[in-house]
């Protein structure tokens, strides 16, 4: 349990958090789970939203309330958080090789629905073999390589020849096929994207048919980000999809214009002020991540972030529109959500301006 | 306590560790200790090395076993690790200004010696009162400016101004002054860099001799980086220096050409290879910073890392030099080891490429 300073009693104002603190607006995040949840009403593809985002059980569970069929995870250790959670339908989006993971991952199927990504057979064999000593079932999808060039199998024969291959071997289940097309998923041109994600779900459907044709069952065909959701989510065919970064949103998402808030900031304090145009901030790389660009400040207003060290920010202050003194609050907005929340153990969810509940990032860390 | 598998034997091989791992070579550690105590042996200036780097109390008891006279640290969380850790003399290089961290910070120096900057008489009033209530002492540095443009007073009156005041108040000792020049730090050019690392302890210097020359006594003048150490180390009138960098090294600092060895690295595991020239690597943004750009492949040889994403690292593979299969071990050398280290819970102590221990990174996550 961590020290009481660093968890204050629900009704505690904004500014009397403890600093660098990561702020989820529950409004903004309500609206975003209920947008994703309208989307999906009444078509055939599920949600299955990816942990490696919030990496936080609480929102999970609101994200099945809200309908999501189950979670979608990147690591077999926070596969192995969400079980302990409760959730009982669980996609591992990639491929886990290791042997003493391996066992890991069959001895977990016992307690859970899991499914996890194959493009290999090998790795089939080594799955299928730990799932007969555990007495378990692991379900099985096959990536495919729907233009990402990253994991994968080519779509089509070679897929279809892993389907096969796959539905001989006892203690795994042939579940289906999951294709990511994270190359069109931040493609700002709307059309440009809707055409790039539809190259990929095409290749990815055409090879369910497919392994169809050839007398496979196959359940799940799984995609999607959040930049795609709603291109994939209404592909003829689809039948899951993995949006992770719709509940908090970001710089970097922001610029698609998709029916979502920005939820998610960062508290932080100015600890400096040595010139009118500058202030120093007690927040730097370890707490906000620059993979996608620096954040943005959200307020005051009249302030820029010039660059983040190692533990500060330098602030660019116009002393025209705003003075900063030492102690006051600044708020900033990530630019990739997901490698924030990764540096952080806790949110501070906020109503109106005050501390609601705080929710531990419990798979931070979890990558092993 | 982690899972067992998270946690292997002594005697466990390298090729078993549970992947991505962070991995220490203890020799090489040791011999970095070693070098730097050697530098300090008979120098008028000591160590107190940065916590901020390696985030670990058995690294830092080891750093005080060589020599060092106590640690500094960035955050307020940190010292409190340290002081958990029995470390009794520590140094937060940084201000800390919201009450009820002055408030923490009061208690803590009930437990043992505490130093702290400080750069505004705000501040400094409202530490005096917090170390009055708690029946403490404070130490306080004046932070100074020598030309990094971030936090600090300028030399000479301005400092001695708040020195003339910071004597003035209850609770608290004035015990000198700190100025960081890391404008100096990365500077390539070894000549250049002796300049400017040489200009700015001449400021910090002369600062604390305006101080002495107004009767008051400044015990301590607190500077350097791993990148100045020895031009920093031996400027008469330094009396700390606060490198941190030096016990691990990365692809940043070997280019510096100093007498310290890498001794940090990631070991990933292949997890795909969908092709002759490529390889995908189990490690990716969430446990190997980018902020001073791609980390290296250390080994096997003939393979380069030519892209991370969130979870995945993507290696171009020469298909003359090396064949990649999947599970075959890839070890990679950060870029920056403070950032990747903030990324982990423990380091995989290596010896003979054998494990012999595991430390726990018990400073990780402590911003607050």
């Amino acid at each position: 349990m961590p020290p009481s300073y660093l968890m204050p009693e629900a009704g505690t104002e904004k500014s009397h958090l403890p600093t660098p603190a990561l702020l989820i607006d529950s409004t903004a995040l309500e609206d975003n789970l209920a947008a994703m949840a309208h989307f999906f009403e009444g078509k055939p593809a599920k949600l299955r939203p990816h942990f490696k985002t919030h990496k936080c059980p609480i929102l999970a569970r609101k994200q099945i309330e809200a309908g999501a069929i189950g979670l979608t995870c990147a690591k077999l250790g926070e596969a192995e958080v969400l079980v302990e959670a409760g959730i009982d339908d669980i996609l591992i989006a990639n491929e886990i090789v290791d042997p003493v993971k391996i066992d890991r991952l069959a001895e977990l199927a016992r307690q859970s629905r899991l499914i996890v990504a194959v493009d290999q057979y090998d790795n089939l064999r080594q799955i299928s073999e730990a799932a007969l000593r555990a007495g378990s079932l692991v379900n099985i999808v096959i990536e495919v390589d729907v233009g990402l060039r990253r994991c994968g199998v080519q779509p089509g024969n070679p897929a279809l020849a892993l389907a096969r291959q796959a539905v001989q071997l006892g203690g795994i289940h042939f579940a289906g096929v999951l294709g990511y097309e994270g190359h069109a998923v931040f493609v700002t041109d709307a059309e440009q994207r809707a055409r790039q994600a539809g190259d990929a779900m095409q290749a990815l459907v055409a090879t369910a048919e497919l392994i169809r044709q050839a007398g496979l069952p196959v359940e799940i065909v799984s995609a999607g980000g959040t930049g795609t959701y709603n291109l994939t989510g209404a592909f003829p065919g689809v039948t899951e999809v993995e949006a992770g970064s719709y509940p908090f949103m970001d710089t970097k998402y922001r610029r698609l214009g998709l029916p979502f808030r920005c939820a998610l900031s960062l508290l932080a304090t100015v600890i400096s002020t040595p010139a009118p145009d500058r202030a120093i901030i007690d927040a730097g790389l370890k707490v906000l991540a620059t993979d996608n660009g620096l954040p943005e400040v959200i307020s005051p207003s009249g302030v820029r972030l010039a660059a983040l060290n190692e533990e500060h920010g330098r602030l660019e202050v116009d002393p025209a529109q705003a003075v900063l003194h030492v102690g006051d609050r600044v708020e900033l907005l990530p630019s990739h959500v997901c490698t924030t929340v990764n540096l952080h153990d806790r949110y501070y969810v906020l109503g109106d301006g005050r501390l609601v509940e705080i929710w531990p990032i419990s798979g931070r860390g979890k990558s092993q």
